[in-house]
C-alpha cells in the first residue's frame, strides 16, 4: 500500500459512478454535454445562464478552416495512415500560444491589470493600460485577428454575453480596452473571438489554466470532421497546402 | 499555385464563417456544443431525439476515474510539467483498440453480422452469432466491464433510446446478443456503456471511424479536469498510483 | 503491495545503474549510442558488423528535407510556439503505415513468404511471390519511391550488406524481389531505402514490430533540426507550404 | 506559387540527397549516427573529441527503469493498444521542465549567470551565485537527485570531459557550483547526470533550446524498449505499478 492521495472528480465503484457527487446515470439524458464539461471542470452545474454562454463558446471554437495549424496537422498525421485518436492528439499538440493561446494570455492578461489598478474606474484604466503597452509596444492579446477586421464570431457572443448577464467586469474591461485601441492608434483592433471567450470565462470564475484547454475541447471537434474528410476523400501521403483548398460544400442556407 | 483540392466543412472569409453552409454567427447561441458537434461530423443538424442522444452519449462517457489508462497518462505527463493542451493530447493518445475502442469495434461487429446475416430474423440471428463465437473462442466487443456487471449508464442510455425513438435495429440486434450470451453461457455478459453508445451511433447513421473519434471528444473532458487537479493539487514528478487514490469529493446528491 | 511484474531492461539502485546487466557508468564512454541502441532492444551487444549496419541505417532515415508529413507536421506545430519536445512528439504521430511504416510491413512480407515458401529456393519463391501479388493487384512493401528511381541509399546499404555479411537470406529475397518485379513488369520498381533497411533488420533478428520505432528513432533527429531550423528561422503561425521551400544551405562537398 | 522560404539541412533531388552538404550515401556508412545527430543539428560534423562526447551523453541519457515518468505513460498507452509510434511519441510528451528538463534549465542558468558576472573569476562566481539563490530559496537546476546521491554517470561523464578536453568553462563554472553548495550548505548536492550533459552541451556550443531535445533524442531508445517489453510480456490495458515491478534480467556482468 503505497500513501493515499485525494480526488474529487469521479467516483467509481461496482455499478455506480458519481461525477462531483451526481450519479452518472441521473446525468445522461437529464444535463447537456455542454452542462457535464462545466460540471467536471468546476465541480458545480451551471446556470442556464452559465450553460447558454458555454454553449455559445463551444460552437464559436468548433473550426476555422483548412488553414488553421491544427487542422494542418491533424490532416498531415492522417495523411500517414494512423488511428483516428493519433491524429487528433496531434491536433491538439498543435495549440499553443499562437494559435488557440490568444483568450488564456487574453485572461490572464485582463486579471493581472485589474488586480494592479483596483482603485481607479475601469475606463481610467483602460486607458492607462493602452498607453503602456503602445509605449512598451506590446499587443495586448485577444484583439485583432489575421483575417477578420470585424469578427461575427465576437458581435455574437458579446450580444449573449449582454442578454445573459453573463458578461461582467472581464467583458466591459475588454471592451473598454478595444475602444481604447482604436482611440489610441486611430485604426480598427477589436476584441477578438479568443479575447471574447476568455473574458466571459474569467467572468464565470474559470481558472485561466483552463483558458487553452476550453479551446482545446471546442477544436477537437472540427479536428475530427477534418480527419475525417482526409481519410474519406483523399489519398494517402498527399501534401496539403491549405491555400490550394476550394469550398464545395453547402451554400449559405439559414439555421430556421 | 498547385492543384486544388475540396473541403465541405468551413467557407472562410473575411469577416464570414459558414460551417455545413450555416453562419457560424448564427449558429452561435442558438443550438447546443451537442448539436454543433453533429453537425460538423454529420453535415445536418441533429433532430431533437438525436440531440437527446448525442448528449446522454457524451456524458455518458466523460470521465472513469483515475483508473483508466487515459487518466494515468495525461496526469503523469501532466507532473513533468507541460502545457496543458500536450497532456490533454497525450491522455488522447492513450485511447486505443482496448481503452475507448469498444464501441467502434462494437459497431463493426454488428454491421458485419448484419450485412451477412440478412434473410434471418434477428433473435435467429443473435443466436448464430453467439454460437459461433464462442466456439471460435471470439469476445464479442462491447459486452462485459471489468468493474461493472450492471453498468448503470448503460441502463440509462438504453431507457433514452427507447424514449427518443432512436434505438433501432443495432440496439435491438445488441441487446438480443447480451441475451443470448447470458443463455448460453449461464453469466451474465451484458452490454456494457461503449456497446450502447457504438449501437446508438451505428443507429444514427455514424461511420465506424468515428466510434473511438465519439470516445475521445467526450473523454478530452474528464482528462481536463484531472490535469487541473492534478497540477493544483499535487507536487511534480510524484509516481501516480491509481489505486492508493481516495475520493474526497462531494457526497452523493441529488440532481434536483 | 500490489502484484509483481517483471521488467529486464535497466536495474535502478541508489548509485547504481545496470541496462541489460551492464553498468551504465562502464557503457559511457566505452560503446557508442548506435551500440547502446542495440544492445536496449535487443538485450545484447551488436557485433562490429551489427553496430555498423546499425549506423548506416540509421544515419539513411534521419531527414528527408521538409516535404515529408513528419517534417511539415513537426514544423507546423512548432510554428504554434510550444515546447520543442511538443513539436518533437507530433512529428513522430506522423509516422505511419504510409509515412516510415514500408519498413516494417516489407519485414513482415518478407517473413511471412519465407515462412510460406520454405521448401522452394528463393528465385523461384520470388517469382511466385511477385506473380501472385500482380495477379492480385497488391503492391509489395518496401519497392519503388515517389522520389527517386535509383535511390543511393538503397545502393550504400546494400553494399554495406555485403561487405559485412549481415546481408542474409531477407536482403537476398528482397533482392531478387526487385528483380523479379522488374523482369514480370517491365518497370523498374527497386528496393528502396525503407525496404533495404527492413530487410537488412530481419537479417540481424529485429522483431517486425521494431520496424517503424526504428524509423523514429533515426528520425526523430532530423525533425529536431527542422524545428530548430523553424524557431530560430521564421515567425509564428505561418503557413508551410513545403514547395515553396528553397534549400539554401551547404552547396555539395567531399567528405574528406 | 506562394512566398519562398529557405531551409539549410537537406536537398532533396531525385536520386541524390544532400545533408548539410555532405552526400548521404557518403554519410552512410562512413559516419557514426551519434555524428549524424551533431552534424544535422550544428550544420557540421563534429570532431573526435565531440563525437565521444556525444556517445557518451545519448548512452546516459537512454533510460532510467519504469520509474520514469515517460517510461510509465509509454507502457500505459501502449497497454491500451495503439501503434508503438503513438507510444512513443506518449512518452516523448511526458519529457518536460521537471523530467529531462533539467539539463536545459542548467545550460540557461550557467550561461545567464555567466553573461552578467564576467569580471569575477569562476571560484568568485560560484560563490556569488549559490549565496544569492540561497538567500532567494532558489534550486539551481542540474544539482542533487532523487534516487542517486553520488550518480555513477556523472562522475564518468566529467572523466571523459577531462580526457577530450571537450570539457570548459561551464563544466568547470558547474563543478565550481557544485562544491560551493556542498561548502555552504554542509550537504552534498553534486551535479547530476542532465546538469553535466548541460554543462557538456554548452561548452560544445549547442543552443539551449536543444537541451530538452538531445534528451529526447536519447530517451526515445528507453522508451521504445519498455513499450516493445510491455507489449510482448504483458496483457493489455493492466494497470502499470511502477514500484511493484521487480528486475528480472542479467545480473550484472562485464563489458569486456
Amino acid at each position: 500500500m503505497g500513501k493515499e492521495w485525494e480526488t474529487k472528480i469521479t467516483r467509481v465503484k461496482s455499478n455506480e459512478l458519481l461525477i462531483r457527487g451526481y450519479r452518472l446515470d441521473e446525468l445522461i439524458g437529464d444535463i447537456s454535454y455542454a452542462s457535464g464539461i462545466y460540471l467536471i471542470l468546476r465541480g458545480e452545474l451551471p446556470s442556464l445562464s452559465e450553460e447558454r454562454v458555454i454553449n455559445a463558446s463551444l460552437v464559436a471554437s468548433m473550426d476555422h478552416g483548412v488553414t488553421a495549424p491544427s487542422a494542418v496537422t491533424a490532416r498531415t498525421v492522417a495523411s500517414s495512415v494512423v488511428p483516428i485518436t493519433t491524429a487528433m492528439a496531434s491536433g491538439i499538440l498543435a495549440v499553443g500560444d499562437h494559435h488557440g493561446g490568444a483568450g488564456e494570455r487574453c485572461m490572464r492578461f485582463l486579471q493581472k491589470e485589474l488586480n494592479v489598478g483596483s482603485e481607479v474606474n475601469l475606463a481610467t484604466l483602460a486607458k492607462n493600460v493602452v498607453e503602456k503597452t503602445r509605449k512598451d509596444k506590446i499587443r495586448i492579446p485577444g484583439f485583432g485577428h489575421r483575417f477578420h477586421t470585424n469578427d461575427p464570431r465576437t458581435t455574437k457572443l458579446l450580444q449573449i454575453a449582454n442578454e445573459t448577464k453573463i458578461g461582467g467586469i472581464y467583458v466591459e474591461f475588454a471592451q473598454l480596452i478595444a475602444k481604447e485601441l482604436s482611440n489610441q492608434s486611430g485604426r480598427s483592433l477589436p476584441l477578438n473571438v479568443d479575447g471574447a471567450i476568455g473574458a466571459l470565462l474569467a467572468d464565470m470564475g474559470f481558472a485561466p489554466e483552463l483558458g487553452k484547454a476550453f479551446f482545446a475541447i471546442s477544436r477537437i471537434t472540427g479536428l475530427t470532421a477534418h480527419i475525417l474528410e482526409e481519410i474519406s476523400t483523399q489519398r494517402p501521403m498527399r501534401t496539403i497546402v491549405p491555400e490550394d483548398s476550394v469550398y464545395s460544400g453547402k451554400s449559405e442556407r439559414k439555421l430556421k
